[in-house]
């Protein structure tokens, strides 16, 4: 198990997609912002403001950058989306995620 | 929106019913615990080893205690379930909670 420390946790969840998707916004000393997350199987399309950096901590999917070819995550894995683009996945368990908002 | 000041939040989640039920845990200086969660529609039971305080954020449900009658909340509200006891949910819709853990 692993655990972020001192940080302020927004009480109320994000939620989205009828509940499928759902997330904490948890907010940091540098003032840096993370999401704490759970997608159900499912196929989803989102769309970054930031650069995101995409860690997942369990599950299995596949994740499609514009432009790019479809690739798997299983298990545990990381993958970056940059800043206002959009991105699918194609959700094939539950997935435990973090998600980190990158200033660049 | 409310929040937890000064937290440890525990990155990986608590999943439970095939990820209909989920939550993560988060741990407070005074060394108290609360989990803040997400149930989807369903029907579900639990069981408490400490007595247990359910506020719900958010969402509709009927929970129904040992020996007591069902009970409705809808939208926001507080129970309160014993040590050591089981006690019952019917959600109804994407129900936002958090639970803390009391010592008595």
């Amino acid at each position: 198990m692993s655990q972020f420390e001192n940080v302020t946790l927004i009480k109320e969840a994000n939620i989205y997609f009828d509940g499928k998707v759902t997330s904490r916004t948890v907010l940091f000393e540098d003032g840096t912002k993370r999401t704490l997350g759970i997608m159900l199987p499912g196929d989803y399309e989102f769309s970054t403001s930031l650069k995101e950096e995409m860690e997942i901590l369990a599950g299995n999917l596949d994740y499609k950058l514009a432009g790019e070819d479809w690739e798997t995550i299983e298990g545990s894995g990381v993958f970056y989306v940059p800043a206002n683009e959009t991105f699918q996945l194609k959700v094939h368990s539950v997935v435990d995620y973090c998600c980190s908002y990158l200033t660049e």
